[in-house]
């Protein structure tokens, strides 16, 4: 085995969460000791940056700058969507002959992996000697491999937080509620929102994801049955809910044309179209007065305080064990967590193809029925999230009314 | 000055705010303790409660109870936005003599005032001995005579925070960024988006409040300057804002008939349309691609878990100076603030007539332009909001290229 010398890359991709900067200030720390890496460049806006050959200096960051920077959401770098072709990666590739760069860390989701991926198998083909580490996180949580993903368990957070008040305000001022959450495949993030429930009576009442056919009929079928019971219905949904034709809702009834990025993904998130007309159905066909929608839109994938210990704590953590892979083994790939107890993790480094722009559902076992989230969701997601604060609903006994 | 003996019925009206239920309990402790109120009853869903005679013994909830309801966000009673007519204070009326009610504390906003303003009248002319207190209460701040209104500061926090993380967001993806902010015709909550600026090229870099007049054109032509100048851009817009001919922007965009309650207010909040429609407009006009809107709806005026603790303290003692007010004193009135010292309160007792249904708007010395917020209000707004989590931007020398 060969040690590598050289400078070391660093990047941030996708969407920004609450925790991508422990990662980043985990690889930055633990490559400045490393004595064979000698110097750590940050690229700037993703892999944007190395093309266009614009990094900070990251050895001259200081220690408490950095620290500070870890407990910072969303992406202090920058990011981008960019998805290099054959002439970007040979462009990336002169880039870091130039300056020495045979380590590459990106932190990002599965088109983030793709993108390792696609650098991993260039460099190799022209012959140079690169180390390719794709360090993980995305809100959605729908990396393959390993067990969860850093910065779902504080978006997950964060959502857990909005149903419980949004329920609690439901209660308050009755009605229907629409609460619409991130997931453009999966629906890891709206199960999330099981946790607001305590009581039997408490909200989401319904919970839609798009591992199920989201039926229009069935909707309302369901939003009226809960509300003809017990006054009021709080529904929590995937902004990524499909139709029985597979195509998602939200485009079915979006009229302009969708606007896509490099991966070909849509723009759900960013407008509050689907909750609207959904809403607007509900009004018309069950004749419910008081409808309220919010689309949570970005304030739930990296909310300033809203964070949970545990994922900032592997959030670091997967940064710097994506250092020690990358130094101390001949490979590349994923840095993935494997759950080892209740609750215990190992960090284990897994080939870039089985994570590559791959999408992990929620897994049957999760789901309940067509609108409901099973207990052994629960089990899994409980200690990702962490303890949320308390609150109580006030118990006091009913008044007899007097003649 | 008579002691009036007799039970207390304390209710909830209007919005639910993170703090609204320390009033609550403030009340009900105190009055607990107070030898001539012989019981404590709460009214559920407002004065609708009291018309239905649906009242809860809060003499026999538990002191821990009611401690967990206190941090608890929401209204626990529940809440209406009814407004009581002659028939209905008679109602209210006969109801209270049944149970002999002598005190009733009404924690609520301008409309609630309102109505503690009509029941007070009422019982006056047909010779009821009734001492009806206000209890100030709402996010939008907008309480006449009152510093500030408890439920404001952990709103503002909200909104502050969310920027913050926003402003990150869009930093790392540029874009054109508008947030929607609470706010139906004062721009408190939306002014406070201003804390999430700590450098110059912070966003929000422009704010739209409803005590200026918003012109479409004016607004386009300020985020095509800040997008020029700096690629990206961040903007904060009170949902209330209005156009030159003085009706809200929202409407001049909605083809449907709007919502309105029973004080005339229009329903503003709980639906995307006017951040989606002046997306477009931006989309369409300034050929800017990248555009996203969240509009805050109801998670920033209750969130679980961000709450200025200044504003609960104060939402606590307002509850309690209410039981005081109301049992020492003579007369009814409206709690409200007095802020004596930097920073330091009192409590004193306001004549109904003048918190009733009145609005206070954001006084022009707080305003900078069309489009931005003085430093004065940054003085008057601090410690209401209290300490929000530090965060830092990435401080290293930008790297030379190589040739």
């Amino acid at each position: 085995m060969h040690r590598l010398e050289g400078k070391a890359v660093v990047a941030q991709g996708g969407g920004p969460t609450a925790v991508i900067n422990q990662s980043l200030v985990g690889v930055v720390l633990e490559a400045r000791k490393c004595p064979f890496i000698t110097h750590v460049f940050g690229a700037r806006f993703g892999v944007r940056g190395i093309l266009e050959e614009d990094f900070m200096d990251l050895s001259q960051a200081t220690t408490r700058n950095l620290e500070m920077v870890a407990v910072t959401p969303s992406s202090a770098l920058g990011s981008t969507r960019d998805k290099p072709d054959q002439e970007y990666c040979a462009r990336m590739v002169e880039v870091f002959r130039k300056h020495d760069v045979r380590y590459f860390f990106y932190i990002g989701g599965n088109d983030s992996a793709e993108t390792c991926y696609i650098m991993d198998t260039y460099a190799r083909s022209v012959g140079y000697d690169l180390q390719v580490i794709h360090v993980p996180k995305t809100i959605d949580n729908d990396l393959m491999v390993t067990d969860h993903s850093p910065g779902f368990g504080s978006a997950a957070r964060f959502v857990t937080s909005a149903f419980a008040c949004l329920d609690l305000d439901n209660f308050a001022i009755p009605g229907v509620f629409l609460g619409v959450v991130m997931g453009r495949h999966a629906g890891w993030l709206t199960a999330s929102s099981v946790f607001a429930r305590r009581f039997d009576h408490d909200g989401p009442h319904l919970i839609y994801v798009p591992e199920r056919t989201f039926d229009i009929e069935r909707f309302l079928g369901d939003v009226d049955r809960i509300y003809s019971k017990m006054g009021r219905c709080v529904v929590a949904l995937s902004e990524g809910v499909v139709a029985a034709d597979g195509q998602p809702v939200l485009l079915q009834m979006q009229e302009e044309q969708a606007e896509r990025d490099a991966f070909g993904n849509v723009q759900l998130s960013g407008r509050g179209t689907l909750g609207d007309a959904l809403s607007d159905m509900i009004k018309a066909r069950l004749k419910i007065r008081r409808i309220r929608c919010d689309t949570f839109g970005y304030l739930q994938r990296s909310f300033l305080g809203v964070v949970s210990d545990l994922d900032a704590f592997e959030a670091r953590e997967v940064g710097e064990m994506a250092v020690h892979f990358a130094t101390y083994r001949d490979t590349g790939g994923s840095v993935s967590i494997q759950r080892t107890g209740d609750y215990a993790v190992d960090y284990v480094l897994t080939p870039l193809h089985q994570v590559a722009g791959k999408t992990r559902h929620l897994p049957p076992e999760f789901l309940k029925g067509d609108s409901d989230i099973a207990d052994s969701f629960r089990n899994y997601a409980r200690p990702l999230i962490g303890t949320i604060p308390r609150f109580d609903r006030l118990i006091a006994p009913i008044v007899d009314t007097k003649g």
